[in-house]
């Protein structure tokens, strides 16, 4: 049985890349093609991903008519270099780093304190949250596909931004907790494995380079927001504790049906009911996004508890939703 | 070399009453007795532990004269009834349980859902947090060990309530990860290894058994305080990320001030220098709690990273801490 | 979209029924059913498998029609009591557990430690291990599905077996390793995280429950056979390192091909080329059984390096493979 | 209170390093002194050490008398050059590293592939197991400190080699298992969290640089044995499983009578009794070798299960209990 479209993979060997050559080998409509960007290490050249179509970088492979589509799921620096190239040579791109998720050159250069030559690109760009920007992805040549963090904290804030229910002046406090994949496979005295197992800590607070990404979409103002990013001593996973305070008295049910208002189509959103919250082992090897909430009416206090698969609604399942969405696919297919 | 004194051990197949087993075997001057209440399980009675002495619970053994202390780590229920019986025999007492911990009936049963028909021995006991109540430990006579959590928590937090510089209106969040161990030996769903390793999960938000202990040190008020306990996969230590905003703007200096006025004679706490933070791996296997201090002076937010090993200076260690006191010993033996 | 087939599931709480459940989901022609057995507690009632057809375990289900095929993923006594009512329904069944991988009610009374009152079934039941029974699969009634050691180790062993390349002499050492799930969920002291994490230990030296299966298959002789399980500090995965000596001088060429030649069409058997070696993470969430050599042509020993996951090829994968043979299916349907 | 003598230690960033500056900081007679042979990186300045007296590397430090004993826990060729000099100045040093274990020029270079240049150490070198070479360490001014695997496979094979009970037609396999902190503390792609983390793999079969020096002291001859080192997601802890064939049928008691006979004064070796057996847990933060035996003496089969904490007696544990031979001290202060 032949597939009819390919999709070229740059950055095959990271956890994202591997994951969506993993997803789409259970598409049925799509193939998975490696592209080879650079000289492959040993690790990476094991036996057990022989069977897969490989192509090199370059010119011949853009422009033969070959990808229906081409993921970067490289470095920001990298995807900045070669995603203007793809899309000169025609390609749609879905990217997955960071290059082209923020709108302005400034804000860009703020938070990853480098330059940024493409600001059409930045303007271009639409911002792969399907759940908020479904259509406009449908028609787009670059999918800037969002950062982990962000994808969790703008699903659980932006319900309660739009709906105008928060106490703007309590703040808005987001505990985050990550997997290490989050950190990407190049090792480090970090990622050891004796510096995570029986640990956990604190490597971002109050500042992160996917805060402004959180602001953009979500609607909170950086001086509300409280963002703190930790290491969890697992491989994969976000789930982020988020607190806030309600303008007027809300109960879980208030709470719940500003959520289902918002998400009762959604195929990968899941509001939980009362009284069970959503775990990694909930989310994880999924695409779902899963929201817990707990609320105390009488101090109009509220705690969100959301979690993702950083590397599948976070990273690699996200970006095969996008490509679903803009290759006219079904929106679940190889996701459920 | 023969040690003078002599403190029995109630519940040592527990996780804290191992740890407390560990400690005094490095201990100068105090040994160790295993007190059996129960019949051990083939398990307990591994030949490993085969070389300390052992006494049978019961009126020939606490009236003998042989203990200068008794330890309880016994669940809450089993210190409630066995508590009262050393203390009639003479002994001094340290209690690992939550018994009595609080100050009232009304308050115990609400957060215990039972009854406590001792409440003279609530007003007795004394809270054994060394940092703050150090001379009234020296002579008690009932000394009851700070919970876990609580430790953490009034550690980080008293000092800013004390010095009056928070923004009361803010209120105070506590967003707080435990080892599994925090959750007893005894197996159940939720402590099996398959359900913990790889996630991570909230399992008390916005209500928790020690929260009332945390308010009666802390000086927080109830309503003012929003608390999460969450599960890490890890076997121990507790990191506590807390969420403040100070009434006027304040630098990480004038934050480290508070806490070094408050802690600059004190063994077992850490002022963390700027820029560093502590980890599970920077307590655990010690007796220390660090803090870590973040501060954003334009929005006056502070977040305070605290950790500590729930197993020491959550449980054992401090309890050797307040036996020394309460013993007249120096008060660091066998904790460093 | 409605698939044509449906398949029950009895014991879909447990490790290997959920994960029945997730592969048949994926499955293009037959759907799960969950046939309820006993009042399933809170903890199984979680709202995300709420979409799932249940049905209750009774003669009504059994004979109603609608099931193609029933499977047992229930403790050997229960599927010893239940698999023949299923039979007598008229229903083809799978059956997980031990109850029927025996061939004699002596062998399986010595191993199990209890009576077996259907000595037909364990004559009439085919051990479903497709590489070696493929053929009599596709007409059985009753598949006892084999246990995860015996998978890896007679896929491992039989070949050397069967082309008697072995010094029998030397004897066959089997060291193996398996994750917590092995043991299945109900939690013991023996699976609490606290036991697990940062542990490793054997619990089964020369002698285990799976010790007869593998000796029914393989050939190897009960006296030649030294197993030993031992528990790795992970959710899923088996790896298995075997000793053995062969007759000749053989290189890893000559073993090779040993291997190939027996496996060279099995969709789920990999040879890993020389100087490589399978893990747990090559083979965790698919149904392939890797398996690695090394040699040491001039002492004749030769090291074979086998993985599984457990509850994929160990269990639930196995078991849909022998399904989709059962019932006429593509072999390697929602395996790939 | 000052102790009257110092220790130095090079390489105290290190995993054995550390673990020796915790270790003498609860000696009571001898301090450690940080030995600064390169420029440390911030990581490693973290203030919690600040506490510690530092020196340089040099001669100024090497001859002024003040050490009493230098630690080298530093790469082989980091050792390789400095132990001379260290030697040169008068010091004693307990080298940690694998440089001085070999006995000859030629072994060493087959197995570390890289030349040696001191024969003469290597001859004069103390192999530092004290249950086997205790007089001489007491003498020695080079202690050699034996590698983690050979310190349990010598302590479990010598009594047997040395008792001749063994059939040694048969072979020796030794299935080693080990934690990640035995692969040091250098980041890499194969010690990466997540290359860990829900795995196990075998890194070394047949083959590993450890074992000359397991033949050299166990009697155990080249080809008699089967060696395999396999990686543990764990910090630390090593448990062989070992396969052996007695000559004449041996019961437990008849093996656990010739472990009694060779280590019935050790202070460092548990020989478990019948039915139980070590495991990581047992050892792990503690200088005991745990040693325990399953025998089948119908077919002469004897699987001997050993496990040492990699670091304490694999490493800095064993080196202080040298260090206390070779300076006079109790052999156990520190250490119990």
């Amino acid at each position: 049985m032949s597939k009819q479209l390919r999709a070229g993979i740059v950055g095959f060997t990271g956890y994202s890349g591997a994951e969506l050559v993993k997803i789409l080998e259970r598409h049925s409509q799509v193939e998975p093609v490696l592209i080879e960007h650079r000289a492959q290490t040993a690790d990476e050249k094991t036996f057990l991903n022989g069977h897969l179509p490989r192509l090199p970088w370059g010119e011949e492979t853009l422009q033969d008519g070959d990808l229906a589509v081409i993921f970067f799921a490289t470095p920001h620096e990298v995807s900045l270099e070669m995603v203007p190239k793809a899309l000169d040579a025609g390609l749609k791109v879905v990217d997955l780093s960071g290059a082209f998720r923020l709108r302005t050159v400034e804000n860009y250069t703020r938070w990853y304190n480098m330059e940024h030559n493409r600001p059409d690109l930045l303007a271009e760009a639409v911002y792969g949250l399907p759940e908020y920007f479904r259509e406009v992805t449908k028609m787009a040549r670059l999918v800037s596909n969002p950062g982990c963090y962000p994808t969790a904290a703008n699903l659980s804030l932006r319900p309660l931004m739009v709906e105008g229910v928060l106490d703007r002046e309590a703040g808005v406090i987001c505990d985050a907790k990550s997997g290490v994949s989050g950190a990407g496979k190049k090792p480090s005295g970090k990622t050891h494995f004796s510096s995570v197992t029986e640990n956990f800590s604190a490597y971002a607070v109050l500042t992160h380079r996917h805060v402004p990404e959180l602001l953009l979409t979500s609607d909170v103002e950086e001086h509300e927001l409280s963002f703190t990013a930790q290491l969890l001593p697992v491989h994969r996973g976000i789930l982020e504790t988020i607190y806030v305070r309600t303008a007027e008295s809300m109960s879980y049910d208030d709470i719940a049906a500003v959520y289902h208002k918002m998400y009762k189509d959604e195929p990968f959103v899941r509001i939980f009911p009362e009284g069970e919250l959503p775990s990694l082992q909930t989310v994880n090897y999924t695409n779902f996004c899963d929201i817990g909430i707990r609320t105390d009416p009488e101090t109009k206090r509220v705690v969100i508890v959301a979690a993702i698969d950083n590397l599948i609604k976070g990273a690699a399942g996200q970006a095969v939703q996008n490509m679903n969405l803009v290759l006219g696919l079904p929106e679940t297919e190889a996701l459920l």
